[in-house]
């Protein structure tokens, strides 16, 4: 894509740049790109599929396309998530609140995973979203039960992962016990990352991972938060069935997890393209978090320490980083604006950086839906501020009724990848000249 | 202070590393350090020094100790700021709001301006606080004109360089009509910068240094944000009075500025003891703005980086900042939070961590105060949260409220500096092992 290699730094474009870099990073996480390398030899016996998660479907083609033998199965995505496949079926259901679609479809899962048997290999598709998409309650519980117990966790400022606990020792599938339902068949689970740390037993909740969380820790987190259960619920975390496969648990013994794509190696590939281009690259975190107009300022202020001090990098360079930013309303009621947090992390951005020649910027959710609208992200130049007053629109007004998304259209800065069919979280990505 | 030099990094201690760091970004904005090497030649004349700002006494007795002839000369200092000389005379007044003491000194140093001589030499000895404490109205305007205006500037949601741009065209001091009132003596300002980007014109609003703003853009400001003003201060800046000396004025041709301190410097002096012991020191910048705890969460974000992935530096790394965050206070009322902005950062830090193995942070306000208390700031260690929780304190809701100081003063972790009687603003180490 740069006709010029080789050329110098002063040549650069910017805005060709970073697109380039975005669909580096994209493509690093494109599930035709990253399962195919990671699946195991066929079985002896039959090779089922299973999975969840807003990547699955693109997942089950990847395998479908790749596999040298018969193959069959089922994988739960997301509305509008579905990709056409021959031999595996795909079920689209609610998320981020679970419905009956995804019930039902877990329920066949689960019973797919039971059925297999000792020369049967199950393939088992996770990604981001897969928590929701395949959610069962355990024996004796409802769905209602759950949904009675996540407002209530809510409610009670518990930690995601204290809550995560808590759902792990409801749920007939979460925290390993898909893998020890499989048992003894082998099993092998792809994942695709969309959390900070990239722990196998948070992506979608762990399915078909070792849990190290017990049922006596679900019941201290609901005394130490003062929650109050449905008794069915209080019943179940008392009773031996609540307990999660843990670290050793023999029924864990022929199944392992390997991670295909993460927020980090999609960094990693986006850095690779800038160092081609002779841009030095400095990745920040693939976790970062916080409020994302807060985080743009901050960032805004790396961006200027590189151009005034050098440091940390020299420019030309390219801060990268990934996560998942934080929007809080500002206004609540009639007017609800428009944006999402790659736009929110924009603006506060550009405002911070106040016109600042030679940076420039590109915010993207690599699903390719940033929030409200239909777009990705966007991107800040050094004239964003002064184009988007040109158009009688004030950023900083915007900001504050979280309607962004406006002043980015006004001024034609929108980034449109349409849906990506994978989730790697955000990317971000500053060039600074 | 390391006893074992070339000792493994394994070996460092934290609290002692990040001490030394704290120390040196000190010591090298440190008055007595800073100010010798850039005194000039003696003139023929006499030596006047005249100066404002939280640092100004203790610069003032830096040029006492080193001056090889006369000297004399007024400077103005915050309440409790001043340090003891035989020289030159020292007078406290109001900081940050400005009062008759502040207006007083304002006119004596002008007068001691205005009567130098062409073979005289005057010292101008600036830092921050220099704005408030070096407050005179032009002639025709009274404080009460002004600090009418100040209200309608906070009121209006103009910019920080706005308000300057009006502050300096009111002023008989500020935007270089100081050092035009010094003509033709010759005029040596030393600057200790506590400002982003450190503009020696934005440096207590550059009472000697050339102003790029106009009358006509003070005009166009208060227009533009619909300010009402008093008559007096519309006439004013209506007339000639107004315009301040500008780039290329002839009364500022013997009149030059240096930067003696700033925030970069003693981030770099920082680094250089980092490096020495085997630590990679990266600077992510040395103004870093945002709201205190989200500053917090993002640099979480890239500590955990580094070490999880080495990214943005290898551990062992100390990543050091500098700037000024903010503080918005949460719940208004009767209750009123104890801490500053380098406590809040170091909360949200240590939330975001979450009790992370190997990081450790020290966040100090350079001049010594950190918000409400004595403290110049405190420290982070991987039990920060079992500690407070195990002291009975849950340093969530201590942000909630803005009131983090008790959490570090409960389990022993407030930096203590004292007054250092000079201020490059805030800076922020966090070690990575």
């Amino acid at each position: 894509m740069n006709d010029h290699p080789g050329a110098p730094p002063g040549s650069l474009e910017p805005r060709p740049f970073l697109h380039a870099l975005l669909t580096a990073a994209i493509d690093a996480a494109a599930p035709d790109k990253v399962v195919p390398p990671h699946l195991p030899p066929p079985p002896r016996g039959r090779t089922i599929v299973i999975g969840a998660g807003k990547a699955s479907a693109a997942m089950a083609r990847a395998v479908e396309s790749n596999w040298p033998g018969p193959v069959e199965g089922l994988v739960v995505t997301r509305y509008d998530h579905a990709v056409p496949c021959d031999r595996i079926e795909i079920v689209e259901a609610g998320h981020p609140v679970p419905d009956a679609n995804g019930e039902a479809a877990a329920r066949r899962i689960l019973a797919l995973a039971r059925a297999a048997g000792p020369d049967d290999l199950v393939l088992c598709l996770i990604s981001g979203g897969g928590s929701s998409l395949l959610s069962l309650p355990a024996d004796g519980l409802t769905l209602d039960d759950k949904m009675a117990v996540n407002r209530a966790l809510l409610d009670s400022g518990a930690a995601i992962a204290e809550m995560n606990t808590i759902r792990k020792h409801l749920s007939a599938i979460k925290g390993g016990r898909l893998a020890a339902a499989t048992h003894p068949a082998k099993v092998r689970t792809l994942l695709i990352s969309d959390v900070p740390g990239d722990d196998p037993s948070v992506i979608a909740s762990g399915p078909t991972v070792a849990d190290t969380s017990t049922a006596a820790d679900a019941r201290a987190i609901l005394r130490r938060h003062g929650i109050t259960v449905p008794p069915a619920v209080e019943a179940h975390l008392a009773s031996d069935a609540a307990e999660t496969p843990g670290p050793g648990d023999p029924h864990l013994a022929t199944s392992n997890a390997v991670i295909v794509a993460s927020p980090q190696a999609s960094l990693e590939a986006a850095a690779a393209v800038a160092r081609a281009r002779g841009v030095n690259a400095l990745i920040l975190g693939d976790a970062i978090e916080g409020e994302a107009r807060e985080v743009g300022r901050v960032m805004a202020g790396i961006a200027l320490s590189v151009r005034k001090h050098g440091h940390p990098a020299s420019p030309p360079a390219v801060l990268l980083s990934g996560g998942e930013t934080t929007v809080t309303i500002r206004e609540r009621g009639r007017h609800r604006g428009r944006g999402g947090r790659n736009t929110e992390f924009l603006a506060g951005l550009a405002v911070q950086l106040n016109g600042e020649a030679g940076i420039t910027a590109l915010a993207a959710d690599t699903d390719g839906i940033d929030g409200s609208e239909d777009n990705a992200g966007a991107i800040v130049t050094p004239d964003t501020l002064s184009r988007a007053r040109e158009a009688g629109i004030d950023i900083r007004t915007a900001l504050d009724r979280n309607d962004v998304y406006p002043v980015f259209a006004a001024i034609g800065d929108i980034v449109h990848t349409g849906p990506t069919l994978t989730n790697v979280n955000d990317f971000r990505a500053i060039l600074v000249m």
